[in-house]
């Protein structure tokens, strides 16, 4: 079973403070609707943060890695062992989102909440029930208990987190072999066949495409979660850093903060995030679009339309990071542009 | 006649600088490609600003301002006198641009090529060979020596740029009319009609829009402009700050600093810039496709891929200024990532 918590209802969007915003950008010096969606985006961020003026400063990354038993059944163009190197990776500072925390100011939090790294690692909070999940080929990848506290780990963080009075967080993921569970676990949700959502994640070839869809199928009908509830389909496919992902959505946006999903795998978190607890749903702001395939798929499941699509396809948090500068663009717009009024402007004849 | 500068030929791509940042890219603690459009970003920018290290740190802002005689045909939603004050408004620090500007630590020069301003005004560089063009419903926009001028005002702005050894340059305009005078240059030399390519500007209705499409269709054949060249088309149907940012491009480009474009209008300008000087081609770096229908045959004339996509139809230079930290993290994940030799990350099995 899960906890408790992770039912229990969201905070509302204030009606309020989305209203002042919408008369506000009817009164800055543009044309009305001349900034797009960035208008929408600032309403929106005003309504969700229930003030007058939507922030996206203080912005921390975390990052959840994890590994995966399914590896076994070749489904990656990458050995296993970079799950843990890339840990390394992004505590010293030198993967894509080190550099782009950097950029953008953020604080990052590298969490293991599943790999098979057999020791804590310097620069990395360790939380996790198991090294890896089992290979969900032949068995269960989680049980209910392992799956609990993947999810607690993804609240702790956020608890974490929150010390620093974050506007909107970040999630990332790390761990070879995810896009197969987080096309399994979408498959699951949304009672669909493999073909149609998995894709060539770091980037397996047409015939490894294919067999990661038949490894799918296979376990989806094995396990029996066509179109079951998300806590049953992850228990039998996992992963660790996804379920602790979806469990710090649901935790921040229970502490009414919006999230910025990132691609795919976060995506398939979100998704099932918002299943379990859909008044999580209005505080995932959409980044990307990926190159993944699924990504459209789970995407227009959230009823989310992305900002940017630059054909990536990392992973790490790396797309929400890169749209990061749009959402704070649509803040600064909105809050410290002058109205026709301060400007002596002339507005558009009634 | 324009200028002879007019048409001296650019820097050539530095091959050497490209292919090194293309080796660069592979080495990097990613699969290849999974930064997508972002790679492909920074080698372009490698090879324009032939260095081994792409920057998108300097970016200096320039918007051209210019008043339309087309406006006493009823083209516009906004009232002639917006030209002027919006002026006022950049300089004052009120404007959409002005805040981006400050948002990206970028200068923001305001340059009147050719308003209705009767004075000079605090804060703004006063450029221009007369005030505002003529109506071309019944006459030529500019004289040759008119247009002649305005294209010298754009090179003498980005000398001024020049000084401080900018990295990348942004060009923004206003100017009440301006779609309308945009979409007469582009339909003049694409040799499309103006149904095609006429949009809703700041805001008129669909009759408005068809109003404005008949006039600038009748100009196109009063004046004999269409698949003219674009020296004869801008002395028809102006506009001076359009001619400027023309101007403005070549120069920026003959001196290898690359160009982030905005929207239709300065889309136009580009155009037009290239069809007089093939060789600023390479220099243009697309920015964000707009909401003004034009924006995309223009954008395709030009052989460029929008990196957004977000509904803007601002202008001012707001679209690029809001693509600018897409650029700038394509250049710091380039620059500043691990390489898979220094992180000890396993690559894929070659």
């Amino acid at each position: 079973m899960l906890p408790d918590w992770v039912t229990r209802k969201c905070p509302e969007i204030s009606v309020v403070h989305r209203d002042a915003a919408i008369a506000r950008q009817a009164q800055l010096t543009k044309p009305t609707g001349a900034l797009g969606r960035l208008e929408q985006l600032a309403i929106e961020l005003a309504g969700l943060q229930a003030t007058e003026r939507p922030r996206a400063a203080r912005v921390p990354i975390i990052i959840f890695a994890g590994d995966h038993g399914i590896v076994a059944q070749g489904v990656s163009a990458y050995p296993q062992a970079v799950t843990v190197a890339m840990m390394a990776n992004f505590a010293a500072g030198g993967a894509a989102i080190s550099v782009l925390a950097r950029e953008l100011g953020s604080s990052l939090e590298v969490v293991d909440a599943g790999t098979l790294a057999a020791d804590a690692m310097p620069g990395v909070v360790t939380d996790k029930p198991r090294h890896g999940t089992r290979d969900f080929s032949s068995e269960p990848a989680l049980t209910p208990a392992e799956l609990a506290f993947a999810f607690e780990a993804g609240q702790r963080a956020v608890a974490r987190a929150k010390a620093n009075q974050p506007d909107i967080l970040i999630f990332g993921e790390m761990g070879i072999g995810n896009t197969t569970t987080s096309a399994a676990i979408a498959a699951g949700l949304l009672g669909i066949g493999a073909e149609e959502i998995a894709g060539h994640g770091t980037g397996v070839d047409a015939a490894g495409r294919t067999h990661k869809a038949r490894v799918i199928d296979a376990a989806i009908a094995r396990h029996g979660v066509a179109g079951a509830a998300p806590e049953k389909t992850m228990c039998a496919v996992g992963g660790l850093e996804i379920a602790a992902i979806s469990g710090a959505i649901i935790a921040a946006a229970q502490a009414r903060i919006p999230v910025l999903i990132d691609g795919f795998i976060v995506s398939v978190a979100a998704l099932a995030a918002a299943r379990l607890n859909p008044s999580c749903q209005p505080f995932l702001l959409p980044s990307h679009q990926s190159a993944e395939q699924g990504h459209r798929l789970v995407l227009r499941a959230l009823n989310v339309q992305p900002l940017i699509s630059l054909d990536l396809r990392l992973g790490e948090g790396s797309g929400a990071a890169i749209a990061l500068p749009l959402v704070r663009s649509a803040c600064t717009l909105h809050n410290d542009m002058a109205t026709f009024a301060q400007a002596s402007v002339p507005d558009r004849p009634g």
